[in-house]
């Protein structure tokens, strides 16, 4: 099987959950229009096939190691990540200043989904770059943009983002890396950050990594951490490549997926000190570093629609060439294909719903940022600031806990050859399990999304949003369409339950937080199956308009989520008002190690 | 960290899921009292923690392979399992007549967890000979017994289950593997079987291979089916070993997880046939092995409940060593140790309550095996015969995809730690993901539950069984303890879930089976949820009749799985009442292939 890029899944998406069509209108998607997008989703997808999808299981087998004080990556990722470079697509969603063609979030949104689908070990170098350009291009002054920002841009140079050491993973305010000015403006950087992804290779003439750090005598917490940009090559004054500076990587990590992405243990300054050039001010490092965690969290969210494509699409290969048993139809003494069968159908629309679901709430995130980076009108930038800000976590959590369900299910179809790793399934359930740990783990998108986020306008983004869900629950019954009144009945009930606990955990973070607490991942989650049913009824309307027969896959799907997933939400919701209690009222020793 | 067998939840189990004090009363578990089972249980789990626990991380790392013909087990392997057969283990469950210890199954069972727990990949190896002793056992002549049960229940040889052929797994009937009779009484046998667990090695001084095949001119599919069993070494008449049989492995699979365990292509009769001996009657060979497969079914249940509880021992450490962020409580600037964290409390508890749900499942059909195995009245021991028909696919399959999905939390809990394989968490999920798969996948054991099961005595069993859970619900409510009437109302929720989705799929097996089969999946979900809740419920009740401090925590337990558990059931009766709908719909270009 080859990769097929969801070309129709993705317009579809676009269309509905993103709104291309009114962001075109408006000039928010300034320059672009349907016929170009398409073009270019095309084209992504062809890339992706046919450089980037081949590589795919070599870089599991091969991944990538440190040889000699030198990080090594698998045969063939190099070139195939210069050809990416040589056909602009680095430079997709970058500022035109600096050499970018500017794109829409939601555009490079989709594209970035091809990338990963296709390799997700490759996918996360340019997630990172994209990062790295993000906070620059906001926070640095123009000297440091001109220094880095084009041979970024263009993808001479990749970026990486270096935020955890040892003792701070999730607690970044306990931090020690060490930055100490010195007369000319720049800073010493010493210390050791680990999980450091694509931290060393060969791949690019420099690397750009950006760095918090902490100045001597700062207040303690994150408060006193600042945000430096530190080349793995010093760069002269004529923009030429110097010495090297003083940053080594001193570990690969041995891990259980994405093996091609080196992942990496980054010394600096073991030598005196790595220069490192601030961004933004000093010690408001974290709030920049914000800005680059929030587009990759978006990122990441898109990794698992990518994975859950891919796994989708390789168990679907599968149902289709696999024989086993017969069904109530077929021929006696005859074989059909597993694809036949109603319990492995079950598991491929269930894969085939998350998926889509979670692709929608990613690509009406990217909506919002774009709205937010991009309207005319203040206001209408600030709603949509807020509005992203809301969606972010539950589209990084939710898209990347259905992506190692989706992934799981996949390797199931195969039953027994999914268990074999030359089959390729279990891979993107390895590949799959670092998506809801990196960039913020899980627990933490929804602990923001709860403590946060729902706080925000003293709860009127959050209302705003479940009006629009409850908006399209009633546009689905007001269809009449066939069958869209039970769709619309299992919506509704999914859109209470979110106004029900939505309402609860609001007034709990406030009077009881730890309630809040304990309820935030099941919150999450309510959250993800009642606006992805949403999403997918409006995918399944705007088909139904169009009245041909392409009409049925988008309306079946939508109601095979409305009668499987959507009502799940109930449980939910008395999970998060009633299930909490127990898990509060528990006694210590129930948790202590044995 | 050192693994503990969980000696207080498996005793908790055996009185309340198993009934053991009322087994012992009634004779079924002759010979036996609780401070028996307490020594061994304490016994086995020390030689696990001792002997078997720590090569798991040694046999993930090294793995199993074929070297120049020959099998290659990790350091130590054979020495850890000569120690192990040394000790008695192996002899355990089997029958006293030919120098096993005749213990019942309840107990096997908890000691065979055990086993699991510290080495899942070991635990295979016993498993499949406890089956082959059971088919030897059943249904061989005296003579086959005499010839391979001493040595098997001794530990001295193995025994492997050989089914699957390239292009018949689920699907026996296809299979192709020939036996040609001989003069001489013997069969000889030629074809390839794959995915043999221990199908080769030198661990012990010979194999019995269990072999599925065909007679010439049988009926086609599963009515043409024989059992044989076939030595990997043959055997002289005074019992000594012979010559090499002509079976050899000619490859070890390369797969995601239990590395150690060899799965193994078998070649048979490559030089003229490997001689086999015929078990049963000629075409009776499915019946015979499902005597074999329905134990290791529960074996696998079992394996399940196993990596859930070496998962949350693991988490649990970890939550009590790592320390960031701070609590609602804790001191300024002080990190708390992550299980402080009212998230994480939540994975933990999630964790626990599954695996002690899935326990108390497969206890429970361990009692019906040894019921309908050892009570005096006939009807007793058909009674039980059908429950433990009923239970045996929610044990293997509720308790493995549990497995799955506690081992994930597993790997979530410990952020990014647990993504780097040197910790040992992603080795938990990647030997869970076998589970669902083999020995029947779970979506087969789900058709089995519905298609095959639900009818037994025209209903009559399941409807039995839901009555004993409800009368399990009455129970807590009478019990008038604090907390325990909003837990009797969740636990009754999930009931009546369960007897609604029971009628609905009782009566669409015989009118509109692709519906029934369409839902199978949910309502074996829903079936393990229900019944897992209310022994839980019964294991709470014990404990507080207790009265002592011991009992908050199975107490806390049941209320937490009642809360967040049990809450689910009702979307999944709707799933499957209203779900199958559009599955069934849906078009087939849907699940065409890209």
């Amino acid at each position: 099987m080859t990769y097929q890029a969801p070309v129709n899944d993705i317009a579809l998406a676009l269309e509905t959950a993103a709104g291309l069509s009114n962001l075109i209108e408006s000039g928010i998607a300034e320059g672009v229009d349907e016929d170009l997008v398409n073009a270019i989703v095309e084209e992504a997808g062809k890339f992706a096939a046919e450089e980037l999808a081949p590589l795919n299981a070599v870089g599991d087998t091969q991944g990538a190691s440190l040889e000699d004080g030198k990080v090594r990556l698998p045969e063939g990722w190099a070139e195939m990540y210069n050809n990416w470079a040589a056909g602009g697509w680095a430079a997709l969603p970058c500022p035109t200043e600096f050499g970018g063609q500017g794109l829409p979030s939601v555009i490079s949104t989709a594209v970035n989904e091809i990338w990963s689908t296709a390799n997700l070990a490759f996918s996360l170098g340019p997630l990172l770059t994209q990062g790295a350009i993000h906070a620059v291009h906001a926070k640095a002054t123009d000297e440091l943009k001109q220094m880095f920002l084009p041979k970024l841009v263009s993808g001479e140079w990749a970026g990486t983002m270096n935020l955890t050491e040892p003792h701070a993973g999730t607690d970044l305010g306990a931090l020690r890396t060490k930055a100490v000015p010195q007369a000319d403006g720049i800073y010493l950087i010493s210390g050791t950050k680990i999980f450091i992804s694509y931290g060393d290779h060969e791949m690019t003439e420099n690397i750009a990594h950006l760095v918090l750090a902490r100045l001597p005598d700062t207040p303690a917490g994150t408060r006193g951490i600042s945000l430096f940009v530190v080349p793995k090559i010093l760069i002269n004054e004529d923009g030429s490549l110097g010495e090297r500076n003083d940053v080594y990587c001193t570990g690969v990590e041995h891990k259980l997926g994405i093996h091609a992405s080196p992942t990496c243990v980054l010394s600096f300054g073991d030598n005196g000190g790595a220069v490192g050039y601030l961004i933004g001010e000093e010690n408001k490092g974290l709030a920049v570093m914000f800005i680059m965690m929030n587009a990759a969290r978006l990122g990441v969210g898109i990794q698992g629609v990518a994975i859950g494509e891919a796994a989708t699409q390789k168990a679907i290969a599968y149902a289709n060439e696999r024989r086993q048993g017969s069904t109530t139809q077929s021929p006696a003494g005859q074989m059909v294909p597993i694809v036949e069968h109603p319990d492995v159908r079950r598991n491929l629309l269930t894969m085939k719903a998350l998926t889509a679901a979670a692709r929608a709430i990613c690509y009406a995130t990217a909506r919002e940022i774009d709205i937010s980076e991009r309207a005319s009108d203040a206001d209408e930038r600030a709603k949509a600031a807020y509005r992203a800000a809301l969606l972010t976590p539950v589209a990084k959590a939710y898209s990347t806990d259905l992506a190692v369900e989706v992934a799981s299910i996949g390797v199931q179809v195969h039953g027994g050859m999914g268990y074999i790793e030359e089959t390729g399934a279990a891979q993107y359930l390895r590949d799959a399990r670092i998506l809801p740990i990196y960039e913020g783990t899980n627990g933490v998108q929804s602990i923001d999304l709860v403590t946060r986020k729902l706080p925000i306008e003293r709860g009127e983004v959050v209302k705003g949003f479940i009006a629009e869900l409850n908006q399209i629950v009633a546009d689905v019954k007001a269809s009449n369409a066939p069958g869209f009144d039970v769709m619309a009945n299992n919506l509704d009930a999914a859109n209470k339950a979110l106004e029900r606990a939505t309402v609860w955990i609001g007034q709990k973070v406030m009077s009881s937080p730890d309630e809040a607490l304990a309820g935030a991942t099941p919150y999450l989650r309510l959250f993800g199956i009642a606006s992805g049913g949403a999403y997918l009824a409006k995918a399944a309307l705007a088909a139904s308009r169009k009245a041909n027969g392409a009409a049925a896959g988008p309306v079946e799907l939508a109601k095979f989520y409305a009668g499987n997933i959507s009502v799940q939400a109930d449980g939910y919701a008395r999970t998060i008002t009633d299930g909490g209690a127990s898990l509060l009222e528990a006694p210590a020793d129930m948790f202590a190690a044995s």
